[in-house]
This record gives C-alpha cells, sequence and structure tokens, in this order.
C-alpha cells in the first residue's frame, strides 16, 4: 500500500495534517514529520528514515519545497534506500495530498504520483466572479 | 501596501506561516487565520472580516482548497467589502507564500498575484534523477 510521508519546515506537515484530519478523517497512509527550529538536519534525517523503515509499501515525500532540508533529506534517502520505491515531489499544496487520500493505489507509483499531482495542480487556482452580463452574452452566441 | 491573508482548515494558516519565518524571518505583510474544529463559520467570517479591516491596502486571500468554508467565507467577503480590493485564490502552495514576501508590491494587485501563482506553479515539481549517461547522451547531440 503506497504510504505519503509529509515533510517540510517548521510545523507545515503537522499543520497540512490537521486540516486533511478535519476533512478527511484518519488517514493511516499519510504521514506527517516536522522539522522544527530545534533540530538539526540529522535529526530530521534520522525521524524520516525511521518513518520509512516503519512502513510498508512504496513511498511518497511530499515537502514544502524544492532545495529545503526536507526535501535534501528525502531526496539523499530516496537514494539509499535501494530496497525501497522512494518518489520525491516538492512544493505540494493541500489538494495534494487530500487527493492522496483518495487516488487509487492499486496503480504504478509513478502513476500515483501522476494523478495526485494533476489533482493538485488543476486545484490551484484564483477565485473570478462571472457577472450575468458576461453570461447573457455568452447565450446570445456573442 | 499588498497584504496576504492565509487561510485553510485546522492549523492549514499557522503551519505555513511557522515554515516562512523559519525560512524568511517576520513577514509582517503576510497573515494567518486558522479555521479550528472549535469554530463556527461564522467564527471564522469574524476574524478575517476583523483582519480585512485592521489591514491597510489591497488584500490576497489564500486559502487551502476550492470549496471549503475558509475559501467560501473568503470569497463572501471579498462580494461584501465593496471599498476593498480583494482578489481570494486556493489551493496554494507554500512557494506561493513564500514568494508573496518577496514579490514585487508595486505592481497592480492582478499581476502580484499572477506573479505569486506563476511562482508556486513552478516550484511544484517531482525529484527525478538525472544520470551521467543522459547527461553524455545530450553533450553528443544524441
Amino acid at each position: 500500500m503506497i504510504q505519503v510521508i509529509v515533510t517540510g519546515h517548521g510545523n507545515f506537515a503537522s499543520g497540512m495534517l490537521s486540516a486533511l484530519k478535519l476533512i478527511a478523517g484518519e488517514s493511516e497512509h499519510i504521514h506527517g514529520i516536522d522539522f522544527l527550529e530545534s533540530f538539526s538536519t540529522e535529526d530530521l534525517k534520522e525521524k524520516i528514515q525511521e518513518m520509512i523503515e516503519s512502513v510498508n509499501g512504496e513511498i511518497v515525500i511530499a515537502a514544502d519545497l524544492v532545495g529545503g532540508s526536507p526535501y535534501n533529506v528525502a531526496v539523499t534517502l530516496m537514494t539509499e534506500f535501494t530496497d525501497k520505491e522512494i518518489k520525491v515531489i516538492a512544493g505540494v499544496n493541500f489538494p495534494t495530498i487530500l487527493s492522496s487520500v483518495f487516488a487509487d493505489r492499486d496503480v504504478p507509483l509513478d502513476v500515483f504520483v501522476k494523478n495526485i499531482m494533476d489533482e493538485g495542480m488543476s486545484a490551484f487556482s484564483e477565485f473570478k466572479p462571472v457577472s450575468m452580463k458576461m453570461c447573457e452574452e455568452e447565450e446570445d452566441g456573442i
């Protein structure tokens, strides 16, 4: 069963997971690891490593941004765990994490990653009010 | 001066802001409002309304996802505050929030929104290892 480990600076991961809990309830395949101010990079690496070792199945590590310690540690661990299939994604938004709860897990890992990233990307948007005038014009074929 | 109000379910907003503080320090133009389990939608609306009233300048409200209470309240307030220029975006990732600290604020609000969303979108990615063999092939023009 594909597992998702969310990680990021400060309380990024626990913030995402608290939102997830309110919307989707407890999700046993989604895990969060915060990189707190008091942690060293080694502390963070140890925590993510322990999480990787404790779960069964393929793993997606979802980091807050490219190039930060959580991302760099994730990429390092991805190369070190040669016996586990691990993918690392970064810049994830909440819809990506939410969709990872409901997405089909009976697919290859790269398809799962593509599916949740597509969901996340399409959910990133600006609210644009549509005026009644515009709707009427469209109905008139203008 | 353009202000950004981050809002979302649970500790989404405070999680984002804690990550922001670690990377960019205190950002006086970026604010966070959590929609906690103990809040009613009215409580949330009141808090965002107070925030809108307390700040000067144009406002971007950045919500966790389309269709949740934080987003819906933001859209409602956007239509109610006819004397303030407010934009609502949703599905924001951390790079969007981070770029909102450093983005040029001497531009029209719609340009600011486009700029931070472009930054956020381009920072949403999967790590793909590039083998030396591929690099050599590219150098050979293959």
